[in-house]
């Protein structure tokens, strides 16, 4: 690689990734993430409003796919294979992030209880953005927040199995397909 | 009524969730509460450790019913069968609460972004006993995650219709059935 390395923000999320797994999130500071990316702090603050925005930078973005993937389905589709439409459209954007560093990322999160609880108020909001989107269907309720429900924890599951997955194993889109069925299966309860 | 209340509990629940009502959870004091229910602020603190408390007291107490009903459900039961069981004991407990009170609990968590997130971390906490409780019956995963999270589902879902439902409305394990039923039917694409 030459000297001039244009992915800014890949390096300042790499390199805040690595400081928060080995000194844990609160004692890292966005000097140091700086410093470790070989960057300015103001170029950190150019890319990111605070040192958790690099763990949840990319959700209003994601929550958009999920609602675009949900009110383009076609008009036949049931609630909840709308929604799958949703994660799908979630998958393909999630699934170019890298593995290992998706993997690292779950673990700061899991080790941090604000974090954690950070997540799932992200969870929550997609949830209702996609019940939303759901309502806008014509789809009413229980039936809507079931079925957005029912998308997350899809959602969750998948993200999880695929970041701990070997880096030749399925893609993203494939594990959320895989996740949808098991889920069908256990409520059905065979 | 006469002059000597016994149940101070039940007073202080009642005086508090009037003035979180009323005033916003922040802007009440536990010398408050305990004016408005006629007892001293030494009384609230034998009842509650703090004024959150007021609102997830019996979480504790909960868990142990969902988890007991778990790992008592026949052993040829699979996971959301088994959840369900937890289910109906959970509802067993929850619906001797009085209906107008769990609905004005609720819009106090709802109106409260620390409260909401509070309740969000016990849901996540009961997902996890239950989960924990289906692997020791043997459940792998994803299944038991899967089972325990549809499990939260149906209990947030049917909490809510329960409490906005008329007095004399159906009980709790009714709406809790029901809720159990139109999940399979959303999961299933129905």
């Amino acid at each position: 690689m030459g000297r001039w390395q244009p992915d800014s923000r890949g390096r300042l999320q790499e390199a805040a990734l690595a400081l928060y797994s080995e000194r844990g999130f609160d004692q890292t500071t966005a000097a140091q993430i700086a410093v470790q990316a070989g960057l300015t702090e103001r170029t950190f603050f150019r890319h990111f409003a605070d040192k958790r925005e690099v763990l949840f930078g990319g959700s209003a973005h994601l929550q958009e796919r999920l609602v675009a993937g949900v009110a383009g389905a076609p008009a036949a589709d049931g609630p909840f294979e709308a929604v799958a439409r949703g994660l799908a459209a979630a998958a393909a954007m999630l699934g170019e992030f890298r593995r290992d560093l998706s993997r690292q990322r779950q673990a700061v999160i899991d080790a941090n209880p604000e974090l954690r609880e950070r997540e799932r108020t992200k969870l929550a909001d997609y949830a209702a953005a996609v019940a939303a989107a759901l309502h806008q269907r014509g789809v009413g309720e229980p039936q809507a927040t079931l079925a957005a429900e029912l998308g997350m924890t899809v959602l969750r599951v998948a993200m999880q199995r695929w970041a701990h997955d070997d880096e030749d194993g399925p893609d993203l889109a494939a594990i959320m397909r895989d996740a949808v069925a098991e889920l069908r299966a256990v409520a059905a309860g065979t």
